[in-house]
């Protein structure tokens, strides 16, 4: 080996040793004395299969940081050898530096194996707590698009992103693959993907690890990729093979930065499991098979084979010369770059620190101007695309807009105006919009819309995910992952705040009439209210202003996952801007110019702008047909302003919920989702014991706007006549014009396939309304 | 053209003509008179784009099935294409079996074109009142994945999988090009996809459309496929092309079935978008564009420049010659193959109708003896595992176990005794319980997991799922789109009913402390539970027998989505197997063994084995810390009975809710997932204003088990002291004892990383009670 192999090997067998010790000691870290039963952890956790692989990247990933004086980020998809990016961080200082007591000695080493894994410690992954990681790599499939997505817009940046072969096997991994196209020289970093095939899983071979080699060529080829292999168990020619693969990848970047063509380069490693741990126990082989994943070698805290056993492999390391006074010795420390250079130093990876607010355009330019409740007709969707325009071009280097394929059927579209569609390929003439310096980032998968996007905000930058409604559960599991990540980094006390994961929510359950029962599901409000107020907000804005609202508090918050649902068909305008802003102040309010009796018998309530629509057309039946029946009406907002301040910290107290919603009478809740959720939300409330919840059904199909909410029971009519019903109004009137638009609505849509004139276009008011509740009653 | 072919092209006009009927025309369908405003649909939906590519494929498999007599399942994954499904099942007649009131005739083809996309009519995709149809394409990502579950044990069927160049930039499809690796010859059918290169999406370019034509021949040769090309936009030499491949494709399947060796075909169709649609609307191209993605032509309701278009259009097919009086043509029909052989009379399309119950062995023979409640320590899924070996012997080509390589981390490894895992590669010697012929089928993909999966349920046959409980999340949105196939199916009122879904979670949330937080979450019910227990059902057994009764009631089901929780580690085991069936019977019920006080002053509840436990423990606190405490405990196993009878239609009285759970007393409830969950469903009950539940509050770690309950709360302390709280009790003894337990656990895990013994080996009774509640109460 050249001089700086040596190094490199050297600090390779020092965080090898590092990361056994963290698996298996308490004590002794450095055999002062020979190992003893009470040196061995009672419970030996973590997973050295993938860790030598781990240790042997970073090695040569600093090798190639020193040498060309790059910066360089390391996101490991196995995550789960989280040992490997501790020993790395621990040996570069960067640890010590966050961890104070975990200092680059002996006694630091001793805390640092202690701590792992064990209560009170650190977790066995590549958490928050772990210095140089933005990616946990605990659910697998993510490393590539979260690698993709720290390049964007850092063109000096490159990426190594470790893939695991089982990791490959995953959906999101093997689309992945893509990723490569949307990065572009002149502007965004390099990734370069290492695939690890150490060929196993838990306990089994993975598919690529099997596949013969010129498939594996091919499949790469085809991915638009170069290639490189680097293949063995020798550690010497490794290392050379390595570090002149790292070279040439290194060397095509340069190239490929500098003429803003070419194909990029991967590597493909194949080393064995487990690589440089023990060969054999008890008689069957470990290293180079699936037993090698976790602990290769269960020591049980006694004196025994085990024990020497154990003791020979960590020695084979070499401890004494790596760490002659407890410290890392001056050759190890050779291969370490300087300051920020290091891996487990680099602030991309606590992106929060290089984060710079969003410059954010006024709303009022794009705000729509609104006369009267009802008076103007708009989408809202189309009104937030002119803002979104402007946040595009007052951020042309940290916000991007992603989406699959939906920008402009959520009626986005005017964000084009400020920057075309990114284009992976060549541009045809007869494309629209689709440029190869776009920064609306389309593709047809969720996962990589939304790992890009969590990679973009890790890495301290800004942007906003719109989706139809429905498939944004394909991206549940990595909702949650992320907001996990934002609550760990949160606890670390180091990690800077980073923007808020925001979701756009478009053609939404109420409005996929035309495309069927598939594209109607509000569920993933369910499945993150789950998750708590403290990381997740959800916010059903009922019309355009308050979209924009919404989406100024957003996109200047920090450590939030924040899903709005938004309409973006054209529909009734009820707040200025003013108003709007106000009204997501408080969460929720009453509308008193749609009805605010001082004393109401019954509350309307209604969250999402169907529903808004349908209550106000509920609450204009009822004050035009039952008039002397008391009637609030409030709207909801922020939907988790409906948990009380413990479970939410700003969670309305119930002095404000009680004023809107009353204790005593009977509230009926127009909601935009599953009924089931408010329940969950408001059950600590006085008012839920009278709180009646109109939702999706999980009824539907293709029909009509109307016949959708029809369908679930949250259309004006039911919600009129349940208001009435549960105030204990007669309102005979109420029910014969109710029955007779119904009529008239299902033989309108049956015969035409559209809604009945006076419904599809019905607004707010209909007609002039009497001069005020409590009017003559002629119902009685 | 040969004279076959002039079949083909007849069909595939008169299907194409079908498509754009559905979606333009409401009357006149055959030009009886020339097209006037009042034919005109007024709202005009579907997918033109996608549709003919479809039907020339439907044309083409036809030609292959009626010449080679095979039996043919058509998957097509652009199923917003629905037009041409339901063109095709409505030319081979097995539309008007299923839809009487669509006559084959001109009087039924106007109600053809009426009801498409129309309320009361049919969805616009390819959904279950499709006949011939799995797979609706709504969601996009799964077909390839269907098509291969479908063909696993059918070694006489060819699925034919049309895959979408939009939906082949997903993740699942991506990774789905992997899954003819798990095709065996020898029991397993062929799967021959066709790659759809129509070239765009809603509104942009596809990644793989816009592809060189070698990366995507290298792409697919690395994924094993033998590519075969197929291009071009002139229909005579499309066919031409189309029937060679499709011969050189189904030669090779001989081939392969024969030698049981080869590499398997796959065809890439590049077609324009949108053939033989519009060239060009007011100026712009439409035909091979991205404006082809849904209705071509806008065509107003009035006489004009697009209702001419339209006919020249639409007559351009020569409906004339096609359906002469109304009826598909001798020449049209002429394609069309016998009886079940028709794409839209398979029965493999209606899985039930070839479903036969599993051979459920008995269950006695795996459940464990129970002599007492706690009596016997040990693990839920290996019990399960030892009868779901039998359970593969017995029904050796109708069930499959799956999971993405779990299946021995989850303890079940039992089953493979029965079976192996499936070896997609080669085998080698260090590799255990992995053969060629094995039926357990693990892949890193819940993805591939779930949709093999589906598609193996939809055509009949029966599985289970078993993942790590935090990552089935990943297939949130696949759950639910089947549970909407499944909900609609059972509308149609002629699909017979299929085998359930079912999903075995084990590594669950409170026994992935070594894994971190990452690994711990309950959220799947959630998600799960808005989905309704029409089609859901959640179950958490508490032990052995009791899973075992559960998964003899799940395999034994039709039409429902079944989730399992249930722990791996050994543990206490409580009931025999025919107290648990009985348990199972009624959801939940009192454990008079526990506590069954007839005056209580407080129940405690559990749902889930690790709630269970500490709930038990809590009582076994309070029987000897506070005896004069009146208890009760509850358990519940089947968490949707809390629902009521209006919610669920197996949802427990109000009597037998009130009967166990009491009225007007606290209950402490101990629940495995989110406390809201519990919320959600029992929020009607009357109990319901004195529930307090402690589950999961998204704390966790890498840590202890016992320290991770005690971060949620969840642990029997917490437990114990509220219920005497709660009860008003002030119980100074326990105070004192628990205080002083939870030092020394938290002392001694900080310690040694384990939790204390006491604690970690508790069982119920920890010691021999006292004689009674009610006794003597020396706390006073």
């Amino acid at each position: 080996m050249t001089p700086d192999l040596d190094a490199v090997d050297a600090w390779w067998r020092a965080a090898n040793y590092l990361s056994a010790g963290q698996i298996y000691l308490t004590g002794n870290p450095l055999f002062s004395r020979p190992l003893e039963p009470r040196d061995i952890k009672a419970r030996q956790l973590g997973h050295w299969g993938t860790t030598p692989g781990l240790t042997f990247l970073q090695a040569h990933a600093m090798r190639a940081i020193v040498a060309r004086g790059i910066d360089m980020l390391f996101v490991a998809g196995p995550g789960h050898g989280g040992p490997a990016m501790l020993a790395g961080s621990w040996l570069d200082g960067s640890y010590s530096e966050r961890h104070p007591e975990v200092t680059r000695d002996a006694r630091g080493m001793a805390e640092l194996f202690r701590q792992f894994s064990f209560p009170g410690g650190v977790p066995s992954h590549a958490a928050a707590p772990t210095p140089g990681s933005i990616h946990e790599g605990g659910e697998l499939g993510y490393s590539l698009a979260h690698a993709t997505g720290a390049a964007f817009d850092n063109p000096e940046l490159t990426v190594l992103c470790v893939v695991g072969d089982g990791e490959a096997e995953t959906g999101a991994l093997a689309t992945s693959w893509h990723s490569h196209r949307f990065l572009r020289p002149e502007r965004d970093g390099m990734v370069l993907p290492v695939l690890h095939l150490n060929g196993y899983r838990i306990a089994a071979p993975t598919i690529l690890g099997r596949m013969p080699k010129h498939e594996i060529a091919a499949l790469f080829a085809g991915f638009g990729w170069n290639p490189i292999f680097v293949e063995g168990d020798d550690p010497a020619k490794m290392h050379s093979g390595m570090a002149a693969a790292m070279d040439t990848c290194l060397d095509a970047h340069a190239r490929i930065r500098r003429t803003g063509t070419g194909r990029p380069p991967m590597i493909v490693l194949r080393s064995p499991k487990g690589w440089t741990g023990p060969r054999e126990v008890d008689g069957d082989p470990v290293e180079g098979t699936f037993r090698a994943h976790q602990v290769p070698l269960d020591v049980p805290r006694e004196d025994g084979p085990q024990l020497r056993q154990l003791e020979d492999w960590l020695r084979g390391y070499r401890p004494d010369e790596l760490f002659p006074d407890g410290r890392p010795s001056d050759l190890v420390l050779s291969l370490v770059p300087e300051g920020d250079r290091r891996l487990g130093a680099t602030p991309h990876a606590d992106g929060g620190r290089l984060t710079r607010p969003l410059d954010l355009p006024p709303a009022e330019a794009a705000a729509l101007d609104i006369s009267a409740p009802g008076a103007v007709t708009d989408s809202a969707t189309k009104v937030l695309g002119h803002w979104l325009a402007d946040v595009i071009r007052r951020n042309p280097r940290t916000f991007r807009l992603f989406g699959p394929d939906e920008t402009a059927s959520n009626r986005l579209d005017a964000v084009f105006d400020a920057s075309p569609r990114y284009a992976p390929g060549r541009v045809e003439e007869t494309d629209t919009d689709l440029a190869p310096d776009g920064r609306v980032m389309e593709v047809l998968s969720e996962h990589l819309c939304e790992g890009w996007l969590e990679g973009y905000l890790l890495t301290g930058r800004h942007g906003l995910f719109n989706s139809y409604e429905a498939f944004i559960p394909i991206v549940a599991s990595m909702a949650t992952q992320h907001v996990k990540w934002m609550r760990e980094a949160k606890e670390t006390g180091w990690r800077a705040p980073i923007p808020s994961l925001n979701w756009l929510l478009s053609s939404h359950v109420w409005r996929q009439d035309h495309n069927g029962f598939t594209h109607q599901d509000p569920g993933f409000l369910d499945h993150l209210a789950a998750k708590g107020a403290e990381m997740v907000r959800l916010y059903l804005p009922p019309d355009a202003n308050t979209l924009l609202a919404v989406a100024e508090q957003v996109l200047a918050s920090t450590d939030r996952a924040n899903c709005i649902v938004a309409g973006k068909q054209p529909e009734p305008q009820w707040l200025s801007l003013d108003a709007a802003r106000a009204h997501l102040g408080s969460g929720f309010g009453i509308w008193d110019w749609a009805a605010d009796d001082p004393d109401p018998q019954v509350v309307i309530a209604a969250a999402g702008d169907v529903p808004t629509l349908e209550a106000l057309a509920a609450v204009d039946l009822l004050r035009r047909e039952a008039p002397d029946l008391r009637l609030r009406f409030v709207n909801v907002v922020d939907l988790m302003a409906l948990q009380p301040p413990d479970l939410n910290p700003d969670g309305a107290p119930d002095a404000a919920f009680d004023a809107a919603f009353g204790t005593d009478i009977p509230v009926i809740f127009a909601f935009h989702g599953y009924p089931g959720l408010v329940h969950e939300l408001a059950y600590r409330r006085a008012a839920h014991a009278r709180l009646h919840v109109h939702g999706y059904g999980e009824k539907g199909t293709t029909t009509t706007p109307f016949e959708m909410v029809a369908m679930n029971g949250l259309d004006r009519f039911t919600l009129a006549l349940d208001a009435a019903d549960r105030a204990g109004h007669p309102a005979p009137r109420l029910r014969a014009v109710c029955a007779d638009l119904r009529d008239r609505q299902h033989a309108h849509s049956r015969e035409t396939g559209t809604d009945l004139p006076e419904i599809r276009d019905w607004s707010w008011p209909a007609a002039p309304l009497p001069t005020g509740p409590g009017g003559d009653d002629d119902d009685a």
